[in-house]
């Protein structure tokens, strides 16, 4: 597969610190053409799934054969296997922890293998910064064109990630939500096609925290300024909302605790 | 108008969600050698005048022929129309809220074309992200050099954008301030002609909230640690500030009334 | 020294303002080629020793002739000194204030001069935004291969920087907090070597706030789940954390003030 030249970023380590610049020095060093797009350095702390599932979500925007480095690593230095995969005619670099589990179980052909030549890592590697010191090197050479067969062995059980999966139980459609974004909008992780499956084009009855709401949008601007709403969102999944405000604030849960709250679907 | 090669990008989108990356991801899959430089993602939700004066005070320092895009789009998937535009030997993409009027206004020969051309969208388009279903890629064939027409039929009632303007009462010239920076430094909408042609070489009397200021500083370092100042700012606007403190203090309003309050100069 | 046409970028501007698209929009009006990289945008208002710090410890993972510009200039427009300077292989750029004395003080060789040539700056002048009409415009001339020589005058008494160094008293070695990074770790001013020099293979007692640490781990995830660590970081510093915790939060100091706290380490 021929390289794009572009790498992309995902991490945990926010926007004040130098650790992100590092290692777009590291890559610039050895890739100066490299192209860098950051897609979030405000994973929170040690999230897994949630870079995870960010990562599924978005690589598919980015060019075949693009790099997407990801360092979500809250155990960097112990045991973990550090990984370069290769899924859906574009690459991923970062630790075996969960990170790549859904590109590996979503693309047939996908394959895995661990970093063990330390010829393409940096010198002189500290134990606290993997993605500066192998990750980062490995991705630049990735761009290069360097086949990953040549990074290290075949890896063919990788780490899995326990994702909530939606489910039917007593009649009613069971989701979470997965992400609260920028706007208070609600992301689920129930389906266009679980939800249409599952309503046999009855009327939705949908309940989440104190939201209630009883048709699907197609638009965001689809009600009146402060009525909440569902809709099908661009990701393809259920998303509730409420115009011109916050669907975050109808949860009645502190920040941290909102994502994994549930939804629940009834046929009305 | 020869293209720079360069785009910019301007949205309401925030950091931590991957929406920005999508855009950009679309944007290099059309134009792969497209230069990308972020102006804000923080532009306070929705709000389309932020973004409009934001975008008319920056876009002068970019080389002739860069593409800006700007997604303040509360109303995506109405019927509101999508807009790219040519002024000041620059192009513009996005919505018809009002985002581009003040460039419209300032730029005598400023062209608009309507987007109905779906050669140039990506495929399958979302009713809910048209950030990256149809501006993301206009403004990447816009950057190899389309023709502002191929995009679609002219414009010429752009929607206007209702944008507080000084005005002199009782003797008081009255002014708004439009933002409140990094530093807690107070920008107003009073610009140095107005100011300098109300006071008449009279010494001034600024007041706003718990501000009062009867001189004008040359620089910011003008006066002792806390005490405040009032200056021409960069761009060429009145700016109240406090020298290695935040001026936005003093205003004595919550974070999100800052903006519209009020700034009255007297000749002293 | 051959430029490496980078060009990184490191103030205090934040990310919601056009402060730093305008920095990029004069650079890529000068030299469009030129491949700009973030730092980091949010050093404390004003904080010159935390920027000089940063800027100290990342500029090495940059290849050898990359500009570096750093704006954090309180005294803009006042009779500060701006310079240019080149060190260990890189050029940096911005007011002579202590930004760059580690620089200087680390690397022998390194050359400074003072920026007066005003061929090389933004025509019209303004006096509170030096960074956009001076040193901007200078980092994207050296970036294209201009000489230091050519900018004006050398300088050889930069102004200094009072970065407080660890020191041995009572038989304890008191250093500092100089960062809380993003993920509540605490990075003190106590080099690996400081603190072997002074252990003399004798187990460490590490105390800071309500910390207190019996040994140095290897790695964060060297211990049990909220317990507090000390090791080596990846900057060779002694760093402070808790496993999958903020030790930020075992310091007891308000967030402003958390930065210089004391760290004490004995010989157990």
């Amino acid at each position: 597969m021929k390289p794009s030249g572009i790498i992309t970023l995902t991490t945990d380590f926010g926007l004040s610190d130098p650790y992100v610049a590092m290692m777009k020095g590291v890559i610039l060093s050895i890739n100066p053409s490299a192209k860098l797009v950051d897609v979030t350095h405000q994973i929170g702390t040690g999230s897994i799934s949630q870079a995870a599932l960010l990562l599924r979500e978005t690589f598919p925007y980015f060019p075949e054969g693009t790099v997407h480095l990801a360092v979500v690593d809250p155990g960097v230095g112990s045991d973990r296997r550090l990984l370069a995969l290769q899924a859906g005619a574009h690459f991923f670099v970062g630790p075996d922890n969960g990170l790549f589990w859904p590109l590996f179980r979503d693309f047939e052909g996908a394959q895995a293998v661990r970093l063990t030549r330390s010829r393409y890592f940096l010198p002189g590697i500290t134990q606290t910064f993997h993605g500066r010191e192998i990750f980062a090197p490995v991705a630049a050479h990735l761009s290069l064109g360097l086949s990953l067969e040549s990074l290290g062995p075949t890896v063919r059980d990788l780490t899995t990630l326990n994702i909530p999966q939606p489910y039917v139980k007593e009649g009613v459609l069971c989701g979470q939500i997965i992400r609260v974004d920028n706007f208070g909008n609600l992301v689920t992780n129930i389906s266009a096609r679980e939800l249409t499956d599952f309503l046999e084009s009855a009327p939705p009855r949908i309940e989440a925290g104190k939201l209630v709401i009883r048709k699907l949008s197609r638009i965001y601007a689809d009600c009146e300024e402060g009525e909440p709403l569902a809709l099908i969102n661009s990701s393809n999944l259920l998303e509730l909302a409420v115009k011109l405000g916050r669907a975050s604030e109808y949860i009645g849960l502190r920040d941290g605790e909102i994502v994994g709250a549930l939804v629940e679907v009834c046929r009305d």
